[in-house]
């Protein structure tokens, strides 16, 4: 079983570090503030370099790409392989992996799709990016972070841009389940009575977001099931419903205003997709 | 069966004529520009009023609000029941049952949840608002459009309050969705590569749904599923991703402006339901 270190310890580095021991990794930790080791079977390191220099595999999962930096020391890491999964942008992670190959360290950037009770288990999505070689040499010591890893290709940054497109959709889609709740209440319907016909309705997605798909891949965007004309005259309905009960309208009039845009440029009888190809 | 008429014959109008005859409703038609009618079973009035009095039940889907006011006589529909699935917000649909009343006229509203090619079929959904007992009178014969229908309530505006939150969510979630391909896109990543792990994020949506639906209607927001700090540090992610690809980044921006606003009100530990209770 290879030796793994794991450099934080919030929730998620708590998780990790959990699973590789579940795993049957000896497994090392440290955290800037001590005694978060609670419940790990793992050795602890007073320092990140001791820490560092303890396995060939390190795990950084810490607040963001600054902090990941400032406790990372290259000379400790330089021949052994750095797997950061703090989250970042795909900018980040490119800058890192620049760092890194410059130090002599290899380098996988990883992203996790998952809540820290998921981890290690069936639902867990992992993405990595990096050099395919480094990836292999530590694929089977990974896995046990979940079920569901995935390797997205050798540029340093594509891990990091599946999880921003990803998070892009997740985080919008999440502020417009907020915003019917929240014009539901204003409107006196309670969240329980349209939470069903909001699920109805995401049913009707994973086939939208197919057809989406090739519409994109192929840059043609019928309108055959609706066009941008008839959603833009349904969002101003919305807008107005929203407006009339007095509740912020930003995220809806900006989505409007992409419309427009689309509209300005001659392409009203054309399908929503067209957005994705402004 | 009770005889029909059905103002306006765009996609919708005709699809809902054709739902009417299939299901042995003698149907009248009208629509402004003539020529609408090919291959519905139906008479075709000349005009609006002559269309109203051959039926004692009157629907109209039009583009809007502003043309069915335009095209109802008032008159005509005295002691009718007019069933209005334009589209519009629940103001409009307060302001023409307000109408309908002044006027002698039962009054139904209605909003339709599906695509033409659904009416009529298991996944039409729609919804109607209005006195109960007028909804009672005509629930059979309103069935024809759909598996789907469903009584919200006697308030006129509730249908609409309903359609205008859940497409809320809707276009919200689709903006999201084109987010996602185009952030890919310009990161090489193709649409056809991310829309399965799209698929498989939603599918944590009805789960969450319901959470949030528990929390609003608990008005209590505990953030141990991820709190609105980790939720504001991610999407600078995202934007950082987003602004690096001179991508509009409208949308988003809306959505962290009002996370800010939950930030500033002292809710960085809440949920991000709290968002529905700003
Ligand atoms: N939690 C989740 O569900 C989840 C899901 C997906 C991805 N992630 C990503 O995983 C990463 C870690 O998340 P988390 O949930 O564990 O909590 P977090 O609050 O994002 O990070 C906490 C960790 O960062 C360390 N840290 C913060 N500032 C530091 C500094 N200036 N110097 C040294 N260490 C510092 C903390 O050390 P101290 O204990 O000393 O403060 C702790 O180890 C984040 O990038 C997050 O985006 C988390
Ligand atoms: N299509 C869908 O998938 C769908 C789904 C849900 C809800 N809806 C709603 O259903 C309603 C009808 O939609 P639609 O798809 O049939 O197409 P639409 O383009 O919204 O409406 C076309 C109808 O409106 C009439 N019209 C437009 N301006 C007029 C005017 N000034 N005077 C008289 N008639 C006028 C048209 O008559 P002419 O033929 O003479 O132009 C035609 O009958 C809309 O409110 C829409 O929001 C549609």
């Amino acid at each position: 079983m290879t030796t793994v270190t794991v450099l934080g310890l919030g929730p998620m580095g708590h998780a990790l570090a959990t699973a590789f021991a579940a795993a049957d990794h000896p497994t090392t930790v440290w955290n800037r503030t001590p005694g978060k080791e609670n419940g790990l079977t793992a050795t602890v390191a007073t320092t990140a370099a001791d820490a560092i220099t303890a396995s060939p595999l390190v795990i950084v999962c810490v607040r963001d790409y600054a902090v990941a930096q400032s406790i990372l020391d290259a000379d400790a890491l330089k021949g052994r392989t750095l797997v950061n999964l703090s989250g970042g942008s795909p900018r980040q992670a490119r800058a890192m992996a620049h760092w890194a190959t410059e130090h002599g360290i290899d380098y996988l950037d990883g992203v996790v799709m998952a809540t820290t009770d998921a981890i290690g288990g069936p639902d867990a999505a992992l993405f990595f990016s990096g050099p395919a070689d480094v990836y292999e040499k530590h694929r089977s010591t990974l896995a046990a972070l979940g079920r569901n890893t995935r390797y997205v290709g050798d540029s340093p940054g594509q891990a990091a841009a599946f999880d921003a497109s990803l998070q892009d959709m997740l985080w919008t889609s999440m502020s417009g389940v907020v915003h019917m709740f929240a014009l539901a209440k204003a409107e006196n319907i309670e969240a329980a009575d349209i939470a069903g016909h909001a699920k109805a309705l995401l049913g009707f997605f994973p086939d939208m977001i197919d057809l989406l798909a090739g519409q994109i891949d192929s840059d043609r965007y019928p309108g055959d099931h609706g066009d941008l004309d008839s959603t833009a005259a349904t969002m101003d309905h919305i807008l107005d419903a929203i407006r009339a009960q007095d509740l912020d309208n930003g995220v809806l009039s900006s989505a409007r205003a992409e419309v427009q845009r689309a509209l300005d440029a001659g392409h009203g009888k054309d399908g929503f997709g067209r957005l994705a190809a402004l």
